[in-house]
C-alpha cells in the first residue's frame, strides 16, 4: 500500500469530508477503493457491494450530517465506505487492525452505526422505526435507509415499503440498483427497474410510484456531484421520498465488474490469482448435493432444487445452473416464498429440494410450519452450515435445530457422513409421507466408504454404533465424531467402554432405545453442534426425567457470540473431549 | 331456514353448476347468501368475507374444471361458498352437520381443497408451487389463487406475485379488492388499487404492471356475468395473469356491508341483537392494555402502540384508535415489519408496544431475532392467547415458547394474574435494557387486588409463593393456577405439602432457587400453557440432569389438533389436578 492517501490522510469523520470539493471528493473515492482492495484481499470480505458505493457514501456524508441524520444499511455488507469516513479507517488503512471492525454495521463500535444486521431486506422497516421514533419525540433529524435492488425481492422490505410509503413524514430511501443480488436478480420487479433505467426513470409505470413514493432517478451513481444535488434536493423533505440510484456493482476493478457474482465476496489472495474460479476437482457437500440433483432430474423429471439467492451455499454452481433448466429456480431473497413454494410443487407431482443457510431459514418459520408442516407436503429442505461457529453475530448458524425440530410433523434429520447424507436425501425425494429437512454435514466431506441402506421411513430409530455399558453417548449430526472422540478419551482415563449413538433423528426420541439404555447405564450424554437451549438435547433430559439415569447435554449456551473464535467457543461449551470426560466424571 | 333452495338443491358439485344459466346463478347466489347468514348466526364464524365472494366463487367452479383447475384460497376464511359447492353443502344447511367440515380449506374433507391454510398471504407462492409441480409433470391445468387485497401488504405475498409474474407458465392471480383487510386497510399500495378501481383499471401507474403481469380489472365483483367472462378470458393462458375485482365485502347484509370490520367475524346471535357493539363495561386482557396504554402516552408522549392489521387481538378498540392520533400505528398484514419497526422505534427513542397473536408471532422469528434481540433495542411485544386451544389447527396459539424464548437476549415474561401484567407491562415501557415480550395471560380476568411490586430488571428471578417440601410446582403463566390445584389435590391424596414456584420468567432459570429445592425435594413438576418441545419446563429438565432430582415436564405434545376440545387436549397431555397428582405419585 502506498503510505500516502492525499485526501483520505486528512478525513476521520464526517466533518472533514465537508470541507472537500468534488474532485478532491473523487480522489477521496479511489483512495477509498485502494484501502478495500487491499484489505479485502488480505483478509477476505464483501467486496463488489463496497466498491459500488464508494461516491454514494461519500455524497450522503457528504450532505447528511451523521450521526444525529440516521443512516441504515441493508444487509450492511456495503458499509465499508462508511467505516472508513466515520472514524474506522486504520481498519483498513493498519494491517494489524483489519480484524478490529466487523464486516457489518456495529452500534458497538461507532454512533454512526444503528444496528448490527446481516441478514436482508430489513432496513426500510427499521429506518421507518427511527423515523417513528424521532416524531414521537418531535424531533426533525433526516432518516435514510439504503437497500440494494437485490433486497427488495425479500417480503420485509415490501412491507416496509409500503408502510413507509404512507408514513407522513421524513423518510428517505435509497434504492441501490446495481442489477445484481449476490447472483443474478429474479422476479418480476426487475423488469420495472429495468424499464426504469432505460427511461431514466421516466417511465409512467413506477412500482415506487404506485406505491405512493414521491420519486427520483440518479441514473450515475458514481457521479458525486449529482449525488450530492439530489440528496440536497430532499434533505428536510417533511414527506417519504425515494431515490432510484443505478451503480456498478464492482465499480473501478474490471474482474469484479464482469463477474459480479464471484467478486460479490471473495477469499484472501483472490485478486493475486491469475485465473480465478476454474472449477478445482474438490468434493465437499455443496458438490456432493448438486452432483445427486443432477443425476436425479433424469432419471426422475418432477424433482427440482431451489434457491433463495444464495445458490453457492448448496453447491448450485454456474455450470450446474446452466445444465438445470427447468429443474433449477432461483427464487431472489425470498425465504418465505421458497418454502411455500416447495410445498405446493410436493403437492402437485414435483420433488422440490430447496437449500438454504442455516442462518436464513430463520425467515421462514411460520412457512415451514403452516405451508409446509401442517399439510405434510413432501418438499426437502437441505439447511447448509448447521453449526456453532466463529461468526459474525448476524450471520450464526446454530438455532435451526429449536426453529425446525420442535415443529410438529416435521421430519429433521442429521446424518453424519456422506453416505448417511446421500441415503436420507434420496429416501427423502422418494417418499410421499412427510416435510422433511436434512441438517447437511459441516466442513471436511467424511465418508465411511460403505453404503448406507437404513430405511428412514421407520422414524426416529436411533442406532447404536458401538455397544457399551455405564456411559451412552449420543453424538447428533456434525458431533457424532465428537462422541467417537469421547468414547476414546473416556475409555484411557477412566477404562469405561460407553455406549455410542448416532441418533440420525433430531426430532423425535427413540423411546425404546433409551428405556433400554437404563438396564445398565448411569449416564447418557448427548451432544449437538447448535445451541442448547430448545434444542434435541433437553429432549432426552424429559424423557429420562422421571428416571435414576442422569443426563448431561452438551451444546452451544444461548446468546449471540460474536466473531468468537471456534476453540474458545469449545472451551466456553465444554466442548472436547478432554473437557466432556471431565464433566462426566464428575457426576460418575 | 326455508325448507326449499330452488337452485341450490340442485348443485352438488361444479359439474351441476355448469348446468345453469346466468339467472338460476344469481339465485343461486342468494341461496348460498342465505344458507351462510342462518349457519354463521348460529355457529359464529367469518361473515363479510364469505358474502363477498359468492358470485366470484360460483363464476370460478362455472369456468374452471376444479378439481383438476386447482384453486388456492388465500387465508381461506372466504372458502364458504366454495365448500358449498364443492360437495359440503350440508355443513351449511343441516344444523347437526354445521361443525362437520372446518372454517377453512381442508384436503382431508375435499379433493377440492389444496391446502390447510389460516394464515394470510400464502396463496400466490403455494400456487406458484402447483404451476411448477404441473409444468415439471408436463401437464396444462390451470392454477387459481385467490387472495384479498388486505392479504397483500403481507411480504410472502410480495415474495409470491414478484416470482409469480415471471414464471413463464399459466397462474391466475384474483385479487378481491373489497377496500378492507379485518380492519381498515393501511399501505402504500392501497392507493394504487384505489387508482386503480377509479380509473376502472385503465391508469399506466398500476402496481401489477409493474411487475410484469397481464391485468385485467372487473369493476363489478358480483356481476356473476362479466366474472365468467373474465374467467373464460384467461382460462389456459400460457403466462401469467392478474384479474383485479372490485367486491363489496360484506355484500347482501346491510349492517355487513356500513360496518364491515365488525362483521368480518362474528359471534352467534350477532344478527339477532338489535343494539350491536355498544362498548360493554366489561374488563379483559385487551381493556386492560388498551387502558394502561392510553394513560401511559399522556404522560409519556413517546408511548405507542402497534398492531399488525388485527386490533381486536390486543384491544385496540375502534374507541382507542380514534383517540390515540400518533400514538397507534396499523401497519397491515406486516408482522415482518411491525416487529423491526417497534426496533427501530426502541431505538430511537420510542416506546412502541406491539400486540400479536400468538399464531401470528410465528410469522417473525427471524426479526425478533436479527432485527430486535441481536441489538437489544427495547420494545415491548405482548403475545396474545398463547395457550393450548381447541382452535382450528391453522390456528394454534402453543408454539411461541419454543419460538420466543429460545432466542438469546430477549426476555419473556409469563404473568399470571392482572397486576403481573400491568407490572410487568409498566417495567418494560420503563426500562431501555432489554428486548421484551409477555405472554399476556388468557381468559377471564384474574385480579389478587394487590399491587405487584416486583423490580423484574433482577431478570429470571422465581417466585416462592408458597414453601413447602418433596415435591416442587413450577406453575408458568397461564398454568399457575393449575400449579395451586395441583397443590391443593396433591395434599388431599398424599398429605404433600408441595412447594409452589411462580417463574415469571420464561426465557431464564433460577438456578439458585433451584439449587436450594435440591435440599428437601425430590420431585420437581413443570406446567406449562403451550407445546412441550422447546419449551420451559425441559430446560428444567437439563438443569436438573446431573441430579437425584426427579422432573416431570407438563405440557402439550408436540401436534396440530385440530379442534379438538381442550377437555379432551387436557386429558390427552395430563393437564387435569388429578391425573398430575397421578403421575407424581407414580413418581414418588
Amino acid at each position: 500500500m502506498e503510505k500516502t492517501l492525499s485526501i483520505l490522510d486528512k478525513v476521520n469523520t464526517p466533518e472533514d469530508l465537508k470541507q472537500l470539493g468534488i474532485s478532491e471528493m473523487n480522489i477521496l473515492a479511489e483512495e477509498i477503493r485502494k484501502i478495500i482492495l487491499t484489505k479485502v484481499n488480505t483478509t477476505g470480505g464483501h467486496l463488489g457491494p463496497n466498491l459500488g458505493i464508494v461516491e454514494a457514501t461519500i455524497a450522503l456524508h457528504y450532505v447528511f450530517n451523521s450521526p444525529v441524520d440516521k443512516i441504515v444499511f441493508d444487509v450492511s455488507h456495503q458499509c465499508y465506505p462508511h467505516k472508513i469516513l466515520t472514524g474506522r479507517k486504520e481498519g483498513f488503512t493498519d494491517a494489524d487492525k483489519y480484524q478490529k471492525y466487523t464486516g457489518y454495521t456495529a452500534p458497538e463500535e461507532s454512533l454512526h452505526d444503528l444496528f448490527k444486521v446481516g441478514h436482508t431486506s430489513t432496513s426500510v422497516s427499521l429506518a421507518l422505526g427511527l423515523a417513528k421514533g424521532r416524531d414521537l419525540r418531535g424531533d426533525k433529524e433526516n432518516v435514510i435507509a439504503l437497500i440494494g435492488d437485490g433486497s427488495l425481492s425479500g417480503g420485509e422490505a415490501f412491507e416496509g415499503l409500503d408502510n413507509a410509503a404512507v408514513s407522513g413524514s421524513n423518510i428517505i430511501i435509497i434504492v441501490n440498483d446495481n442489477e445484481m443480488s449476490i447472483a443474478e436478480n429474479h422476479g418480476g420487479l426487475y423488469s420495472n427497474l429495468k424499464l426504469l433505467r432505460e427511461t431514466n426513470g421516466l417511465a409512467e409505470c413506477n412500482f415506487f410510484k404506485a406505491l405512493g413514493f414521491e420519486y427520483h432517478y440518479v441514473d450515475d451513481g458514481h457521479d458525486i456531484e449529482k449525488l450530492i444535488n439530489v440528496f440536497q434536493s430532499v434533505k428536510d423533505t417533511n414527506h417519504p421520498v425515494l431515490i432510484h440510484m443505478h451503480t456498478i456493482k464492482g465499480k473501478g476493478l474490471e474482474v469484479a465488474e464482469s463477474d459480479k457474482e464471484h467478486y460479490h465476496w471473495i477469499v484472501p489472495g483472490t485478486l493475486d490469482r491469475a485465473e480465478d474460479f476454474v472449477a478445482e476437482n474438490y468434493e465437499d457437500y455443496g458438490t456432493i448435493t448438486a452432483d445427486y440433483i443432477e443425476k436425479k432430474y433424469q432419471e426422475d423429471p418432477s424433482v427440482i432444487a431451489i434457491s433463495p439467492a444464495t445458490p453457492a451455499v448448496s453447491g448450485f454452481s454456474n455450470a450446474f445452473r446452466d445444465k438445470a433448466g427447468i429443474h433449477y429456480t432461483d427464487v431472489g431473497i425470498a425465504e418465505e416464498h421458497a418454502v411455500a413454494f416447495s410445498s405446493g410443487i410436493a403437492k402437485n407431482g414435483g420433488k422440490p429440494i430447496l437449500g438454504i443457510m442455516s442462518s436464513f431459514i430463520q425467515r421462514a418459520y411460520d412457512q415451514l410450519s403452516q405451508d409446509l408442516a401442517l399439510n405434510n407436503n413432501p418438499a426437502t429442505i437441505l439447511v447448509f452450515w448447521g453449526a456453532i461457529s466463529g461468526a459474525d453475530a448476524t450471520h450464526l448458524t446454530m438455532f435451526d435445530i429449536p426453529l425446525i425440530s420442535n415443529i410438529p410433523n416435521m421430519v429433521y434429520l442429521a446424518p453424519t457422513n456422506k453416505e448417511e447424507y446421500l441415503r436420507m436425501l434420496d429416501w427423502s425425494v422418494g417418499q410421499n409421507e412427510h416435510s422433511v429437512a436434512i441438517r447437511v454435514p459441516c466442513g471436511e466431506v467424511y465418508s465411511v466408504g460403505v453404503e448406507d441402506n437404513t430405511d428412514y421411513s421407520i422414524l426416529n430409530k436411533f442406532k447404536v454404533v458401538e455397544q457399551g455399558s455405564e456411559v451412552a453417548i449420543i453424538g447428533l449430526g456434525n458431533f457424532f465424531r465428537l462422541g467417537e472422540d469421547v468414547k476414546r478419551v473416556l475409555a484411557e482415563k477412566t477404562g469405561l467402554d460407553a455406549t455410542l449413538i448416532n441418533p440420525r433423528f433430531i426430532t423425535g426420541i427413540d423411546e425404546e432405545l433409551l428405556e433400554t439404555l437404563k438396564l445398565n447405564h448411569k449416564i447418557v450424554i448427548t451432544l449437538e453442534d447448535g445451541v442448547l437451549d430448545g434444542g434435541f438435547g433437553e429432549k432426552i433430559a424429559r424423557f429420562y426425567g422421571n428416571s435414576d439415569i442422569k443426563v448431561l447435554n452438551f451444546g452451544a449456551k444461548k446468546e449471540f457470540p460474536d466473531r468468537v473464535p471456534l476453540d474458545e467457543l469449545y472451551q466456553r461449551y465444554h466442548l472436547t473431549p478432554e473437557l466432556i470426560t471431565e464433566d462426566i466424571k464428575a457426576c460418575l
